[in-house]
């Protein structure tokens, strides 16, 4: 990693790693326009909720690069854009915050002439993205404060690099901690339906030489009880003002069982992942194809004709969360997110 | 199902469903000796506690099918059979007790000749087959009057036929349960790493004409919280006199993912699987090979070179147990399975 970015603003368009092609293939694919973007969202060959933020708004920054008449032309161009990208995936908070973000560029430039929108609007996504970099290694410096030379850390699913621009979330708070010279050593369970422990996480920890043991999702309550787990670190696709986390399928089991056997649950995420509207009951909560649970990278699992639920993503009640790493610092239960955004010192 | 039983003793051999190949192939295997029943165990082409404590009989009744000079001579095979079972798998109760009750037949009947004892421990290795059926039924009976018309149950791996002769404990209690008319729905884990909840527990269903939903084993707090599950029932590979219960890795996670949502866990076994005097903490838990977690199906689904662990059970605390349900009855906490045996009435 750190070679090359998840995503990247490029002349040709959009560049970003095709995940569902990883661990074998480092395939990257150039997006020359929207739909191919917000397609790139819904097959997940980008994922992670700050690399969906930044896809977002590179996807409807490459609105500019087609044909408009005017300014006119290029608002309702940006507009439909903008729609487009809020139709791909409904859970990730970050994703609905860049398409704000980037709305706001066009709707306070009223008048400023097509050609100075569209710059504007192609500077806000790169800018995203900066930021997104900046942002990972703000949360990672915030994080690793936590972890302990000798800790072993279980993580869920991928808030790795590849879940953003580059050094992630949950595994740049892993990364960071090594990086500051701490041994860690990593507890990966698969996460299924789309592996994204097995495939992603393991492969980042893999290329950057931090040790860590594969497990399929089953065994979390195993290792718990072996002692083997010191503490437990995730990331997030949307998080509610008082703390209850929004991620990935699966992680609140893993924080059902953390709290069982005293192990600290963890989870780290930036403030673009903050809702401070949402009702956890409320969330919408992506249903993806039964295909993803009956086959295994192509391969038929079941019976033929089983049928299967596929709920992308579940809610961790906050009293099962010891604490929120953001790039604002790290705040203990009880939590109220509302006031990392009235610090002005970060 | 129904149509042929998971085990049987034939004049050619003791004759086993492959439960590797399911659920596409319903391929029998026929063990002509001691030795194939042993590596069939090993293989895991047979599984299930009861099954495994059945094929362990019939595995040691083969010996008596090679050469013997004599009843010295086959008293020596038979102990050599049963030292080669017993180095199959180390977890499952039933595997010993099936040995323990056929070394009996033998020990028992010193000086009655080869002829004999070669007939004995034959007709033991039958009529602990057929008393497994008969048990089942039983177990099916009692644990059925738990679940209530409507009710949607979770179960997990498969303690269905396929882990029995027939009809299956967990599996049982809602087989029996839908035959006395109960409209019952099943939630199915898959059961990673070898997938007996997706392969082998959906066949059965499925088969049966038992609704069920198949979900990946991350999904399981999520359905919990939508309030989908009304009960759990699970089979148990060893269960110790005050109910810690030994069961397939990931069962543990189920119990306190249950307990978190009030959702009633119970767990349904033959008595041949509770050991008296087994400690919880000492009961050897069977590491299997990590390519089990890194590949699915021959698929591999890691970085090359990824260390995986691969515990294949784990410990469910008595506490997190709301019932336990053998041919004898059900008991509530606190446990004390002893009192099963002094029964005279079952």
């Amino acid at each position: 990693m750190g070679l090359r970015r998840t995503i990247e603003w490029t002349d040709g368009g959009v560049s970003i790693i095709d995940q569902t092609k990883l661990p074998d293939d480092l395939a990257v694919v150039i997006c020359k326009n929207t739909e191919r973007v917000a397609r790139a969202i819904e097959t997940m060959e980008i994922r992670g909720a700050p690399a969906i933020g930044v896809a977002a708004a590179m996807g409807i920054a490459l609105a500019t690069k087609g044909e408009f008449s005017g300014e006119e032309d290029l608002v309702k161009k940006l507009d439909s854009a903008a729609s487009r990208m809020a139709a791909t995936r409904p859970t990730a908070r970050n994703l609905f915050w860049a398409i704000e973000r980037m709305r706001r560029v066009w709707e306070g430039m009223r008048g400023a002439g097509a050609m100075a929108v569209a710059e504007a609007v192609v500077e806000e996504a790169k800018k995203i993205a900066e930021e997104d970099v900046k942002v990972c290694l703000r949360i990672g410096e915030n994080g690793a404060r936590l972890l302990e030379d000798g800790d072993c850390v279980m993580t869920y699913c991928n808030a790795g690099a590849l879940a953003c621009v580059e050094h992630g979330t949950a595994l740049g708070v892993i990364r960071s901690a090594c990086r500051s010279g701490k041994r860690i050593e990593v507890v990966v369970p698969e996460t299924r339906p789309l592996l994204q422990g097995a495939r992603l996480t393991a492969y980042e920890l893999k290329s950057e030489g931090i040790p860590f043991k594969l497990i399929t999702d089953s065994m979390i309550a195993r290792l718990m009880q072996k002692g083997i787990v010191d503490k437990v670190v995730v990331g997030a696709d949307r998080i509610t003002r008082h703390g209850d986390v929004v991620n990935k399928v699966g992680t609140c089991g893993v924080a059902i069982i953390a709290r069982r056997y005293g192990v600290p649950f963890y989870v780290a995420a930036p403030l673009s992942t903050v809702d401070l509207d949402a009702d956890a009951e409320e969330v919408a909560i992506e249903e993806r194809s039964p295909k993803e649970v009956t086959e295994i990278r192509g391969i038929r699992i079941a019976p033929v004709g089983a049928e299967a639920l596929n709920p992308a993503f579940d809610v961790t009640p906050k009293d099962l969360v010891d604490g929120i790493i953001t790039e604002a610092g790290v705040q203990r239960p009880p939590f109220d997110l509302s006031l990392f955004f009235r610090q002005s010192d970060y």
